[in-house]
């Protein structure tokens, strides 16, 4: 992209609005925009992220054997009738009346509507297990929306639904979207640790958050150091074998973990004390199994081997993009911008002109950009007539990982300067070598 | 995918509310699913269609130049007051209250927001051109919503928004979304024929709709034949040249088009007899020239050249990526379903094997389903342990445009039989002649 053709609308000031560093710098950078208390546009970089995001996401939902829907955002209030919930969500929900006087409501969840669908077509065990996910936009009415896209009212959010005959099954479903999340924030460049967690309004008897540690985090919690350093389970790990994802989900919930509401200090005593971590914490995933809450009222029910009608066994699983690239702001940012996880950053590659109308720099910096793009890397040539530190200052408030920085007098020795957003390291090279590096580079973004 | 692990809940029985082709096909092939009146889930297999689609129309926006951005579903009354809207719009538009009794509203378009969104940060003539555009779910409370996701009240539409200095650049502005959709429609295997239209709601001087052409659509329409012959614009025409989008704009507007509202008898009597085309369509794009409509009342303006402050040109240019879905359909089908472009078939090949659980099928298969996945093919491989009746008639419904049939017989003489769908020409083939043909068939999905 071209930043002469791009929309980019950089704030020079800091918001005053913004309570954290997340919202600061993305409002800062252009990435978004409030529309009304807690309702954001997105604009065009931070759109980037947030389907950068969203494509990892729906990545390793469907390596797990998780199947994309789209749910509508409105629905019925009838539908969440049947479940009780309709009377029970208070006012978070924001409900609506249609022109005929019908009571609707805009989706801050999906458990009925997904068990709806799931009831109209699946008669028998043997279409078990089953998995349908959805990356659609919700509404909660936060009484006191803040914090930007961390804690807005609309905001977009992959929820799962799993659908199995027995408790056994559930767990190896549950176990699934367990080591698919672990997956997900890998790549995403950020370590989650998954902690025990109350079940709210959602119901049922085991559920985990996940958290990503950052200073500026909402939560506090506790856990052991152990976990900073697990590895994530790799792209080849067989969702089919139930024994084996047990075992992970076992390594992974091995050591203390907890948030405040789930804080037990005795556990955590016992952890030794050189490994005891309290800190703070963003959750950025939540998954719970809940048996048959909602197939029960909602008569969501298979024949199973022996004929019997039963109720299905039922979780859902809950990750929220807009609330990630957040999160992944407060865990990355330094006093010039943004550090983005190279996965996610909006572009990969900068370049800057710094002196746009010499014709030794436009056809370099054209060269490169040419070069990059028919790498497919996502480069951002900033051609404006600008002054070279308010190019800088761009690149790195946006967090471009990779800069190159084009003039006049390197090149007349035949260098450009590549820079390291993240380390600050900075190396001359040959235009040349700079593509072919900037090209290994990004290739080995992890997949 | 293997249909044994994918959620496809195909109907034997037609549903009897569906009135029109692609609603009674979209329901049989488990496409959609009515979640209230005018209110639809996509289901896997729709979704697939519609991703197709949107990423078809998001290519052509880019190559336009247009830029990506997500405005919120949400909107403030407020806005819509500053337009004078709020007041106008009628029934159709679905107001909500917030927990602290605010008014808002569902978004049956956006050329408020966006222009909120300018006038925040565009400040000279030198920032112009400038088009953004979103992919969001709208609303429009339809009285009595009908014909599937056809007329839907919950739908998906792309609609873009340009800003230009002057009526001149506007006009520009305006040609390079004629010639983005004249690519797009072609993209989608149809003939879409621009027509004068009616500007209604959204006002303005200028405006065309675009039509395909089916025998079962909404709109009695009114053209040269000409039009059926017309080549679409080439992937490397310039976005920039004026000239040159003009000729184009113009070539495609030298013949006579009308909807029945904008219907003139001498204007067609003036085509020749044999030429003169009557026949039914459906809308599948809108565009606006509306100059300052918006831009004066809500005070977007820039400096010009001469730094006088001036209101901007602005044009609005939609496409609903969900009625495309039913529309190609309703031009795309036979008795036994629906007959995809290549390029949106939710699906490319199926591999139906005839005898699961005999070792020569299931290897056969198995080595093509992989062979076709390692080549990027989208592939459907039905595993499942039904009559190949049943096969047959499900990848016809689904409308998989290329079909691989392996039975023990054939296989007994080492053939495959390679099936296409809209010719209904079949052969026999080596399975690995089978696969070599369908990746050089699947690799001309048009760019």
């Amino acid at each position: 992209m071209r930043s002469s053709r791009y929309f980019m609308p950089i704030l020079r000031e800091t918001p005053k609005e913004a309570e954290i560093v997340s919202h600061r710098l993305m409002l800062r950078a252009g990435m978004i925009r409030q529309e009304s208390a807690g309702i954001y546009a997105w604009l065009p970089l931070g759109l980037r992220v947030l389907e950068k995001v969203n494509a990892i996401v729906r990545e390793e939902q469907n390596r797990s054997g998780a199947i994309e829907i789209k749910m509508p955002t409105v629905q019925s209030a009838d539908l969440w009738r049947e479940s009780g919930r309709y009377d029970d969500y208070g006012k978070e929900m924001l409900r609506i009346k249609d022109r005929h006087e019908r009571e609707m409501l805009y989706g801050p969840t999906n458990e009925e509507m997904v068990t709806e669908i799931f009831r109209a077509s699946v008669r028998s065990y043997k279409d078990l297990p089953l998995n349908l996910y959805h990356i659609q936009w919700k509404f909660r009415d936060e009484v006191r929306p803040r914090f930007g896209v961390m804690r807005s009212r609309e905001f977009l959010m992959k929820d799962a639904y799993s659908f199995d005959l027995d408790a056994a099954g559930a767990r190896h479903s549950y176990n699934r979207m367990f080591v698919a999340y672990l997956r997900t924030f890998a790549r995403l460049g950020v370590t989650a640790i998954p902690m025990v967690a109350d079940t709210g309004p959602i119901g049922g008897d085991l559920s985990h958050e996940f958290i990503i540690l950052a200073s500026t985090g909402e939560s506090e919690v506790f856990c052991h150091r152990d976990y900073l350093g697990f590895a994530p389970p790799p792209s080849d790990i067989d969702f089919d074998d139930a024994a084996g994802l047990q075992a992970v989900v076992d390594h992974w919930t091995s050591r203390f973990a907890a948030t405040s509401e789930k804080f037990d200090a005795a556990g955590f005593e016992a952890v030794p004390e050189e490994s005891r971590l309290s800190a703070r914490g963003i959750e950025v995933g939540h998954i719970f199994y809940f048996g048959t809450k909602y197939s029960e009222p909602m008569k969501a029910v298979v024949s199973g081997p022996d004929g019997a009608t039963v109720p299905v066994h039922m979780g859902s699983y809950g990750i929220g993009p807009s609330r990630v690239v957040a999160a992944l702001i407060e865990a990355g940012h330094d006093d010039n911008g943004i550090l983005w996880p190279d996965a996610v950053a909006p572009f990969t590659v900068g370049i800057a002109n710094l002196k746009v109308g010499n014709p030794d720099t436009d056809a370099a910096c054209e060269a490169l950009y040419r070069g990059l793009l028919a790498a497919g890397v996502d480069a951002l040539y900033d051609d404006r007539d600008e002054r070279p530190g308010a190019k800088f200052a761009t690149l790195d408030l946006i967090g471009v990982p990779y800069q190159v920085l084009v003039g006049p007098k390197g090149l007349a020795e035949g260098k450009v300067e590549l820079k390291h957003r993240r380390s600050g390291e900075k190396e001359l090279l040959a235009p040349d070598e700079a593509l072919s590096k900037l090209k290994s580079l990004t290739a080995a973004v992890a997949r």
